[in-house]
């Protein structure tokens, strides 16, 4: 048996914000290998499948990441079509980089399906372009280390939007980090937590506020900050 | 009349990777407003409605993009189900700024669909992942200033991977100033045309051979740059 993985990108959660492709694999799928943030109406597509929770949190992260990568290659093994379901997409903190170089190793064919990473879907959601034209230019998608000791080492981004994936922890971090960057204080800052999912927030600040702690339990948060987050004259409230 | 619009991501070509949602609208829609990058393909997914193309190229941006405005105001004013559709995700380099602000002026509805991002799309095409345990925890997207004598007054993005939109003809100032910034000459370069197109096509090089010229023709090209595009051990070739 020599089966083939497909590493498919989820999107932020709604069952039909998976891409086409996504969603017929899925259907196909002999095996499924999900992510603990991938919602059961993204599982409803594949009820064909054997499902495998790959349940990873932060902490002894490198262990669990051997063991999904034993399980792709087992499962490569015993299966025709074996699909490895991530959150948003796969190649944007995903670490589809081990799982790559797992299955390259053991001569498994991997193809990879594309997804709407959490932070377009952020901006679809709350209505502010991460992009403007005479605004931003740029934009940065970043995580800060997960030993939060080490954070300071990390080069705080530049550009003109900053996007903090998992972002909840380091709020004050990072806010602390931009001031003394110089970023103006009352620069905007959208986070949002279960972004496209029914139990979806949206907490509107700036970066005085966000300095201050988001006050919030810390579910899947995306912190979203700069002056593309202002929001328009006429716009719709969230 | 008053009828709705929904920006939607078409996402980098390919049919099948515009999302469930974006691909379920388009079969309803009575009006496609659709950007000249949009393929074929995707507009056979809406063959009952009218088709508008907004050929958009570089130059007189700001007089084509009032046009745009006025044509979805007027669109929605006769029409129940108007979509505007762009490539990749539309809050990404889409001027959906402009066009949120003059629907929202004139009182339309608006939903925004997001879709698959370029830069994303061109990780799975590359199989090159954005972000890498302990070589790359940030990346980001840019563009340069459409005029190009000013592009040395854009900060050159500081983060472990960086992603140039529409980044052909500007390709060897962005390898210059990126040497002047002190990254590797050897860094690895992976530069992508019609990414998930029939007509894909893969180069790879490093920052010294990009700082002397493409060599190609300038279609949709994306310049992925940094360490995490070394090419793996075992990566099967492009």
């Amino acid at each position: 048996m020599a089966g083939k993985v497909y590493l498919i990108g989820a999107g932020p959660g709604a069952q039909d914000l998976i891409t086409v492709r996504g969603a017929r694999l899925l259907a196909q799928a002999d095996i499924v290998l999900h992510d603990a943030l991938v919602t059961p109406e993204m599982l409803a597509l594949c009820p064909q499948a054997e499902l495998i929770a790959m349940g990873k949190r932060s902490g002894q992260r490198s262990v669990a990441q051997q063991i999904i990568n034993q399980h792709l290659v087992d499962c490569a093994g015993r299966a025709a079509l074996v699909v490895r379901l991530k959150g948003g997409d796969p190649m944007l903190f995903g670490r589809a980089d081990e799982e790559l170089r797992a299955l390259e190793e053991a001569g498994i064919e991997v193809e990879i399906v594309p997804g709407v990473t959490t932070a377009v879907a952020a901006a679809a959601a709350t209505r502010q372009p991460l992009t403007k034209r005479g605004v931003a230019r740029s934009v940065a998608f970043f995580t800060s280390s997960t030993a939060p000791e080490h954070a300071e080492l990390d080069a705080i981004p530049n550009t003109d939007t900053l996007v903090q994936y998992m972002g909840g922890r380091e709020a004050i971090a990072t806010a602390e980090r931009l001031l003394a960057h110089g970023r103006k204080p009352d620069t905007p800052v959208v986070v949002i937590e279960n972004v496209s999912r029914a139990d979806q927030r949206i907490h509107r600040m700036d970066i005085a506020a966000l300095s201050q702690g988001l006050g919030m339990p810390a579910g899947p948060v995306l912190v979203m900050i700069g002056e593309a987050m202002r929001a328009r004259l006429h716009q719709p409230a969230d």
